[in-house]
C-alpha cells in the first residue's frame, strides 16, 4: 500500500500517521518525490482499511498494490481448482454445457426441454424456480414446486441441476440441488454469500451488472472465507451505455479471471446479449477464450415462455449451436462433459 | 406498447400474434410505415411480458409507451406523499437532515456523534449496525448490539433513527427502528423488498449502483405492491467510468423523480461523492434541486472510524455545512425538521 | 416513428402537431391506449428531427422505429460489401491481419517490425504517423516522415498500409496510403468524416470510446453520404466502469454489426484490452465471431517503444498467436489474406 | 510514480529497469512488501511514459502519484485564473450567463432571441454556426453566414459571443468571435486543440461524453502548452447507463475541478439533461456548487427550432429561471455579469 502525503502536511500529523501504522503492524518507508512525498508500507496490509487511512490529516490519496483477496487469488494457489457437481467436473480442462429454460414453468415444459437439451449434448440442466424479476407484476417462479420439478428432470435425464437461490432462508430447500446459483443482483448480498459459505455445495456466482472483476473475486472470497471453496465464477454481461444488446458481454474477463484466480469460469451468452442470434457466436467465442462452462437458455417453446422469451433458444437452435461447439471442441482437443 | 414487425413477416405469423394479443385482452392497431409495419396496442399492457412478445416469429422489436409502475407513479397519484417517521414528516416541503456515522462502533462514539449532530441541527440519526462491506475481512458492524445503541441514542437525543437492513430474517430486530434503509447493493434483493412491503415502517430505498430511475421505481413498486406505501427514494450516486469521485452524483434524478413519482426523495452526498470536501457543495445543490431529505455521514472522530473514514464529516465540518443549509433554507422559505 | 401524447394534451395542440406532420409529408395515425394516446407516423421519417417534434406542446415522448442510417443499412443492401485495398480484399469471407507498431518510430523499427509481421503471416501493415496522445508531453508521432517510412516498408514487404489521419488538412499527405484510419477520438469529428467521404480510399472507422453501434453506423453514413462507400467498421473496446482492462471489448458488436450493416468489420484486441496476454484469446474470439479483419499491435522491441509499450506483442508472441489463428482459420475454412 | 514488480522478477531484469530509470533522470527507491516488491520514483516523472515502463519484463503494474498536468494544476498556480472576454470577466467570483439558441437559424431568430436573452439578464450570447450532428441528414448549421449573424446580434445587444469551432481550418473565420467553444465530441481532437493553443482567444472547452476530469484537464493542457492560457472548462453531462436524461450531469465535477485547477468552470444544464424542466433546478444547483458561468439554450420559438428543440427554453421560461438565479445570487452575494 502506498500513501501519498499532502504537500503541506505537518511533521506532527505525519508522526501521528506513523504511530497509527506501527500500531497496525506495518512499517512506513518514506520516499521524497519532486512534488510529492509518499510512504510505502512494508508488511501484510490486507487487514488495513483504506478509508481509515484516508481520514488521517496528512493523507492526500492511497493506492493499493496488493490484491485484497487471498483464497481466490492464483498467486497463493497456482493450480486450477476443479469442482465436482453431480458427477461432472468443472475446471479440469473439459467444457460443461449448462442448458435449460429461464424459468421452470410446469412438468411438461421442464421435462421436454431437459430431454431435448440432453440429446443435443448438454451436460447439466439449468432452470429458475425462484425468479428475480424487475417487476412485481411479472411471473415470480414456481419456487419450491420448481425445485421438485428440476429434481424430477434430473431423475429422468441424469443431468446435474443448477438453480438460483434468492434468500438464505430458502437454503434448506436446496439440499438436493447440485449447484446453487447466485444471480447478478445478489452478487453483493453479503448475508446470502456468508450463508452459502457455510454449506458444502458448489456455488455458481454471477458477476453483478456493475461490478468489477475485483469485486466479483471479493464476493467469491466471502463464500470461501466461510469455508466453502467450491466457487464457479460467471461472466454474464455488464451494464454499459450501449443499449443495442441487453448487456455488454465482457469476454476478456474470462482469460483475465483465469490469470487472477484459480477458480473455474462459466460464461452466460444468453443474459450477456439478450439476443438469440448472438448466443451462437458468443458461445464459440467463450470456448476459444477458455471458459470452463457455458450456461445457455433453451426452452421447448419460447413463444409461450413465462420469462425471457426473446433470448431462449429453441431445441433446434440449441442443437445447431451444440454441433458447432462440438466441432470446435474437437479441433481444440477439449472434452465436453 | 408498440410492436415493430419484421419486414418479411408472414401473414400467418402476424395472425398468430394477433390471436395471442386478443387472448391477453388488448387490441391490435395496425400502422403501415414506409419501410416498417407496426402494431399499436390499445388497452392496459402493464401485465404483458415484453420478452414473451419478443419471442414471437414476426416481431422485430417492441417499445413500451406506458410506465410499468403504478403505485409509485405520479400520473395516478398527483399529490405528494408525506411520510411520518418518529415524529418528523418527510415530503411535506420541509427538509429533513439525517446525520450520523457510517457504522455504529460503540456507545461513546454513537452518543457523542448523535448529540453533536442534533446540536448542529440534524433532525434524524443514521448509523449502520449491519454493514455491507466489499471485503469479508472488513468490519461487519455490531449488528443487534448496534441497533440497541441506536435506540439508546434516540432516547438521549430524541432523534428518530434510520438504519440499514441486510436480510429479511433480521426484520424482527427492527421493530423499534423508525426508518429501515435498503442499501444500494440490495435494491434488487426482491425477497427482502417483498418482506419490507409486508411491514408497516417507512423504507429508505437507495438507488443501486447501476440501476436506472425506472428500476428504482420498480423496486419501490415491489414494496408498495405488498401494501407498504411509505417509501422514500434515495439518490446516492451511480457507477460510471469516472474514478475521481467514488460514484457519480446524479443530481438531476431528484427533480426528475419528483416529476415521475409522488414519493419523497432523499439525497446522500456522502456516498455519492466519497470526498469530504464535496459533501458541503453537493448538500446545497441537493436542497435547491428539491430534495426532501439529506443523509450525511458524520463521525465524532473520523480518523479512528472503522469504516468510510475518508468521507465522514467531523462535527465541526457538519456544523459549518448545516449553517449554510440553514441559511439557504431560510432564503428558500423551507423549514428544517 | 411513434409520438406519445401528454395525458392532458388539448385538441388544439394536437391539431397543430398534425398540421406540422402533414407539412413534413407524413400521415398521423391515432391509437387510443388505456392511459396514453399515441400517434404512429406513416411514411418516410428519416428526414424528421426528433427534437423538433419533442418541442411541440402536446408531445410527451417520441420513439423511433426505423434506423436513421440508409447507406450503411443491410435492410437496403443485403449483400456484403467487399473492399479492395492495395491488393487484398476485406469482407469477402477471408481474414485480413493488420499488424504493426503503435507508432512509426524510425526506419529500422518499422522495417524490422514489418518484415517480422509479414513472416508471421500478417497481410497488411499498420503504424501510426500522426498520434493522438492524451498528454501534449507524450510523443506525437513522426507525422509526414512517418508516412514516408510506411511507404518504404510497403515497398520492402508488399504489405498494404493502414495509418491514422487526425485532421482533414493533412488529407493530401495520405494520397499513397492504402487504408486511412479514423481513430476512436475522431469518430464524431464530422468535418473530417465529410472530407473522407469525398476521397476515394478505404476508411477504417474506429468506434468511439462511448459511442453506440448506431452512432458508429451514423458516422459511417457521414462518409457514405458524401459518396465514399468503402468503410470498414472497427470495434476497439468501449469505456465502462471496469478498470482491469484498458477498455471493455464489446465482442458481440461484431455479429450484431454484421446483421445491421453490410460493411466489413475489423476487431482491434490490442486497444480493446490493453493487456498483452489478452490479445491472443481475444483474437481467436474475434475470428469465431465473424470479424473480417484483426488489427494487432506488434513492435520489434516493445521495451523501448515510444507509445503503448505495454500492449504491443513482440514478433515471437505475434508468431505464436498467428499460428493459432492459422489453425483456427484452417478449421473454419477461412482463407487468410 | 510507483512501480510494482512481478513476484518472480529476476535481479537482472530489475537492474535493467533501474538503468532505464537512471537514464530518464529519476532515482529508484526500493520497498520490500510482504508479498510484493515495489519501486518508488524520486524526481520529476511528468515526462515518463507509463506504457514504456509497463513494457519492461519485471513490471507488474504502475501507479501514478503526481498529476500529469502542470499548466492547469492548482498546485502550481494557487490563484484563480480570471479570463476577460468581450468586456466580461469569467472566474472573478461573478456569474456569467451565456444564453442563446442551439443553432443560429436566420437573422430574425438570432436577433429576437438575443434581445430576449439580454432583457432577461444574460451576459453573453451563444449560438451554433457550425453544428456537430449525429446524422448527416440533419441541419448542419449556417456556418460562415451564422458567424456573421452572431456578430450582428452582438452589435445590437452588446453581448459578447460564444460559438463552436469544428475544424482548425475554419479558425480564421473566428477572428471576431469573443469565446471559441470546443464541443464535447472534439475534446480530444488534438490537432484542433493545438491550433487553438496558438491563438489568443478564450476557449470554452467542453468535457467529452466519456472523458474523465483528468482527461479534460489534459486537453486544457494541450491548449495551454502551446501558449494560450485562457481556457474555461465546461461540464455538460457524461454518458452513463441511465437513459432517462440525455446525459448524466456530473455536478460534483464543478467543485472538484475548482480544487484541482485554477481555471474557471462553466456548467451547461441544457445539454447535461436534455430536458427543459430540469434546466431550471440544475442551473440553481450549478450556481450553489460554485460554477463561474452557465450556458443555457434559449430559442425564441423552440417549436420550429432546427435542432435540439426539446431542450431549449422559451424566452419566458428563461426569464423565470433568470429571476430565480438573480434571487439566489443576491442571497449568495454573487454579481451577475
Amino acid at each position: 500500500m502506498i500513501i501519498i502525503l499532502k504537500k503541506n502536511a505537518t511533521e506532527e500529523s505525519i508522526s501521528r500517521l506513523e504511530a497509527l501504522l506501527q500500531n497496525k503492524g506495518v512499517k512506513a518507508n518514506h520516499i521524497a518525490g519532486a512534488n510529492q512525498n509518499i510512504i510505502g508500507l512494508v508488511g501484510d496490509t490486507s487487514h488495513i482499511d483504506i478509508s481509515n487511512l484516508a481520514a488521517q490529516e496528512c493523507v492526500e490519496d492511497i493506492k493499493r498494490v496488493q490484491e485484497p483477496y487471498k483464497n481466490a487469488n492464483r498467486k497463493f494457489h497456482p493450480d486450477d481448482t476443479v469442482i465436482e457437481a453431480g458427477g461432472v467436473k468443472i475446471g479440469d480442462g473439459s467444457l460443461q454445457i449448462i442448458a435449460g429454460p429461464c424459468s421452470v414453468e410446469n412438468e411438461d415444459q421442464i421435462m421436454t426441454t431437459a430431454i431435448a437439451c440432453k440429446e443435443a449434448g448438454a451436460t447439466m440442466l439449468r432452470g429458475g424456480a425462484f425468479k428475480p424479476r424487475t417487476s412485481p407484476y411479472s411471473f415470480q417462479g414456481l419456487r419450491e414446486e420448481g425445485l421438485k420439478l428440476l429434481i424430477k428432470a434430473r431423475q429422468e435425464t441424469g443431468l446435474p441441476i443448477v438453480t438460483e437461490i434468492m434468500s438464505q432462508s430458502d437454503l434448506d430447500l436446496f439440499a438436493d440441488i447440485d449447484v446453487i446459483q447466485v444471480g447478478a443482483r445478489n452478487m453483493q448480498n453479503f448475508e446470502l454469500l456468508k450463508a452459502l459459505g457455510r454449506c458444502d455445495k458448489p456455488i455458481l456466482l454471477k458477476r453483478g451488472l456493475a461490478n468489477t472483476l475485483e469485486e466479483l473475486l471479493m464476493s467469491a472470497e466471502y463464500i470461501m472465507s466461510e469455508g466453502n471453496m467450491k466457487v464457479i465464477l460467471c461472466e454474464r454481461g455488464i451494464r454499459t451505455f450501449e443499449t443495442a444488446t441487453r448487456n455488454t458481454f465482457d469476454l476478456s474477463a474470462i482469460p483475465l479471471l483465469k490469470q487472477k484466480s484459480h477458480l473455474p469460469i462459466c460464461a452466460d451468452p444468453s443474459h450477456a446479449t439478450g439476443i438469440i442470434s448472438l448466443v451462437d457466436p458468443m458461445s464459440l467465442a467463450a470456448v476459444v477464450s477458455g471458459a470452463d462452462a457455458l450456461e445457455i437458455e433453451v426452452h421447448n417453446n419460447p413463444k409461450i415462455a413465462l420469462s425471457d422469451g426473446g433470448q431462449q433458444l429453441t431445441p433446434d437452435m440449441f442443437k445447431a449451436t451444440m454441433d458447432k461447439i462440438k466441432g470446435l471442441c474437437g479441433y481444440l482437443n477439449r472434452r465436453i462433459g
